[in-house]
């Protein structure tokens, strides 16, 4: 099969997200962290115009498997390389990182052989626990860095149903986040505002079980 | 579906492989090279035996999405980041390493939706060109590491038929060779010696198909 005939415009974003992931990798490991966790934004951003062109479109036989492998690189594998070159290398960070990456490596392997529920996905997705670990990293707290990196793993391999957000008011609101996230980072001295922006929106995505329960 | 009860021995295999690459990421970014190599070829021994295992037993129902996302990290990322991290970051280098890396999710996602033949692969698989890649960083030669990057990623994306190889003497040997390898790096003083021995049999590799259309 000819890769480059059956791709479509929803995969290019895709390996858009999995290239904003790479650099993040590549930022971290020069120790920028800045630079790193801009750079997962624009992942985050990257894989929602993925996400939402699929749907649009009929969408692509490439399609689920780019989306789970770059998702891999942005929110598993940037963030536990961050967490490593933000703080001292120890025996802890080397163990919670490697263990959020498993978290992540299986919660991503459980979707792709999971039957598609409209509603909601099983186990909170890899996209926001990767982003709420990288914003983390704007404020360096070693001990708040590792409960929250194990927590979000475990809720990444639960079955704890998260909402699919296609709101298109919430999910305009969460992009302007991002962007003002991004230039808050870019232009202004301060970028541990940036950090306390997206770690609300991810605080109040990850309380939202409790109100899927209560709407369903 | 809880990930804990459905995984199997070859799984742990798949995540240690993907451990071992990340390992390989982060000794890559400490500028490490040789035990990037190192822990590349560990990738490797791992993938090897979650292979095997898996055609003993039934195989798990995780088995394939977590071989492909372990792959990803230990033989697409991992040495796009230790070719960044051998030579001095160059646009030249940047893009070869991306073309490496996309080309590698393409050839993953590709195999993921086409119909297992049981006799060959369709393109070079990852493991054997992100062995071939990491060998050569020993050598440190900018040139014939950039053009074997781009060639390699080209037969990853092609429809080339490389054999499967499952007989038990071709494996043995090949595993004495990465057992070899990994013995030279950590006790001799000359590291290339591996990567001359890790290069041939890829070199081999890389030609099979000459022979595999002989013999079809």
């Amino acid at each position: 099969m000819n890769v480059f005939r059956v791709i479509q415009l929803s995969d290019i974003f895709s390996l858009l997200n999995g290239l904003f992931g790479f650099s993040a990798i590549l930022a971290a490991s020069s120790g920028d962290i800045e630079l790193s966790v801009l750079l997962v934004i624009f992942s985050v951003i990257a894989d929602g115009l993925d996400g939402f062109l699929a749907r649009r479109t009929k969408g692509s036989p490439l399609g689920t498997g780019l989306d789970s492998l770059a998702d891999l690189i942005s929110f598993g594998v940037a963030p536990a390389v961050l967490v490593i070159k933000t703080f001292d290398v120890s025996p802890l960070i080397l163990a919670a990182s490697m263990i959020y990456l498993n978290c992540g490596i299986l919660r991503l392997a459980r979707f792709n052989i999971t039957v598609d529920n409209n509603k909601s996905f099983e186990g909170i997705p890899i996209t926001a626990s990767g982003l709420a670990v990288t914003a983390g990293m704007l404020f360096q707290n070693l001990e708040i860095s590792l409960i929250s990196m194990l927590a979000l793993a475990a809720l990444m391999v639960s079955s704890i149903p998260y909402p699919k957000v296609r709101d298109a008011k919430a999910l305009l609101a969460f992009g302007l986040v991002l962007l003002a996230s991004a230039c808050i980072i870019l232009f202004w001295q301060d970028s541990s505002v940036s950090g306390i922006l997206i770690l609300i929106a991810m605080a109040a995505y990850m309380a939202s079980p409790v109100v899927f329960y209560a709407y369903k």
